[in-house]
């Protein structure tokens, strides 16, 4: 924990301290203030512990680690656009603050420093980053256009949700996991390895988002309990309750009190047996995270800060 | 001519059968057709034609020139939606057959397409190609939110658009051209030479662009007469016009008659010295591409091409 801190500390500033030209200002500007409004800034860690568990320092790590983090926040920047999101991290969106066009372009700009960061690798290990990164970066794509098509959509199944979730969130957390070992000029299979431990790992924590939406305690959570009911998302719940209620959960959409709306979901999702059938996926995730890490040869001992880190993210109160 | 033909089909059918997967339709579709609709592919045919000047195949070029042709479709479908752009090469733009979020996200992924072609090198040619290649891009976003802050300036001076179209234009074409030398794997100095001669023939390029919209001829160049001074754009003939006339050059703006505004503004033009100096810049920028092509040290015959080629570019009839 307090290696995660230190982490943490060195990405702050890492990231605080990132070079964006002075003009145009209203290209860099809106940059310059979405890096700085924060967010956990768990993915470019995942590349940092990845790395340190092949002995190589955070200063070896940063690039790649950077260039993960500015993919996400390009992915970020444009998809606030496309969901009209008025805020992000308490604060006010790209696009709000400034205007689509900007956030649009401004996005476009960020996709390219992460290449930037990449580049700084020019040996051997280049060409292995980039195809992992491309594939990444394209189905982080797929995975957003899924998103909105599920929306207009009424028969989305739950292996298409699974798939969404892991196209849309979970690959970027198998590519940052995975640059460590490449970075480290680890074997295939060891970079295999990681990336799949990170996919699942990524799968079950999502899931347990799901979850967390409804059932997790609101003071440790963060966000409105209950948000994603409200709004009427289709998460996993969701779609586990549509497939084993006998009561029409569609009824539930009709509830316009939200205290009651949130009530009501919780208590048929419990009933319906909803909340178990997801706790189950999200365990079997869970689990092939860990098959995966079982997979990696190395020492147990260097593996140890891998499996605290999946019990880290997934082991937040319910 | 007939190499340039020969490229040209040879481009044609890569592009065509550029493999995009199926689904989701929504994010492959609106780059099916985009690509399809053809443009006159001038800057993948760069890479051609610069990368045969050092003996390499078009087969040893094409997924370098596929870059930049992936590139310049990314920036044309993201440029179409921030100016609201309804017809592009003669058919309906991406946002507006679509929506403005499909348009964004698969603007997005051709984006990471374009490096998906470069990373098909992977020797010690990749990091040349990637420097390059991020550098342009960047400047191209720069250029393009250059363009968006003109529209509403008033004090934008001669250098500032030079700067811009250098931006927004030129550096493509460079790029275009520099790749053919990376990829045969000439001098840093070989490479600037042709960087810097893509350049300035952009430059050029594109100020006899904003001359062709007035003094074109209407059967050969292919769009509107004038539809720069109906849409009261800020041309180089414009702020030339600006800096020159003694009559108020703004008095156009207000001329509601089409066909009335753009004779008055070729006359304007022509009488207070504004299209002749705008020829001189352009022929400035013709004379310095020109310079850094005699600088590229090599066989002259094998020159021969790039000679052809500007002059093919810079001679369309005034």
């Amino acid at each position: 924990m307090e290696q995660l801190q230190h982490y943490s500390t060195f990405l702050k500033e890492s990231i605080s301290s990132y070079n964006f030209p002075e003009n145009p200002t209203n290209l860099y500007d809106p940059l310059r203030y979405f890096l700085t409004i924060g967010g956990k800034r768990i993915r470019p860690m995942l590349t940092l512990i990845s790395g340190n568990v092949f002995n190589l320092s955070k200063e070896e790590c940063i690039h790649a680690a950077l260039s993960i983090e500015l993919f996400h926040n390009f992915s970020l920047i444009h998809d606030d656009i496309m969901d009209l999101a008025p805020v992000r991290r308490g604060k006010t969106t790209v696009h709000e603050k400034w205007n689509s066009n900007i956030a649009i372009l401004s996005g476009d700009v960020l996709l390219i420093e992460a290449y930037q960061q990449l580049v700084k690798y020019s040996d051997e290990r280049l060409p292995r980053l980039l195809k992992r990164f491309n594939e990444t970066a394209i189905e982080v794509c797929e995975g957003q256009q899924m998103d909105m098509d599920f929306e207009s959509r009424q028969d989305v199944s739950i292996a298409e949700y699974i798939e969404m979730i892991r196209l849309k969130t979970s690959v970027l957390i198998g590519c940052a996991l995975e640059f460590g070992g490449i970075l480290a000029k680890q074997s295939e299979k060891a970079c295999s390895s990681l990336y799949n431990f990170g996919v699942e790992l990524g799968i079950a924590f999502q899931i347990q988002d799901d979850l967390l939406d409804l059932y997790g305690n609101p003071e440790t959570f963060g966000k409105q309990i209950g948000g994603d009911v409200i709004a009427n998302k289709k998460t996993l719940l969701w779609l586990n309750a549509q497939q084993l209620s006998l009561e029409n959960v569609n009824e539930i959409k009709a509830i316009k009190n939200s205290e009651e709306k949130v009530l009501q979901a919780k208590n048929i999702f419990e009933k319906c047996g909803a909340k178990a059938k997801t706790e189950v996926e999200m365990n079997l995730h869970y689990e092939k995270a860990m098959q995966s890490l079982d997979l990696l040869e190395i020492n147990s001992d260097k593996k140890k800060p891998l499996y605290e880190l999946a019990n880290f993210l997934l082991n937040r109160s319910l």
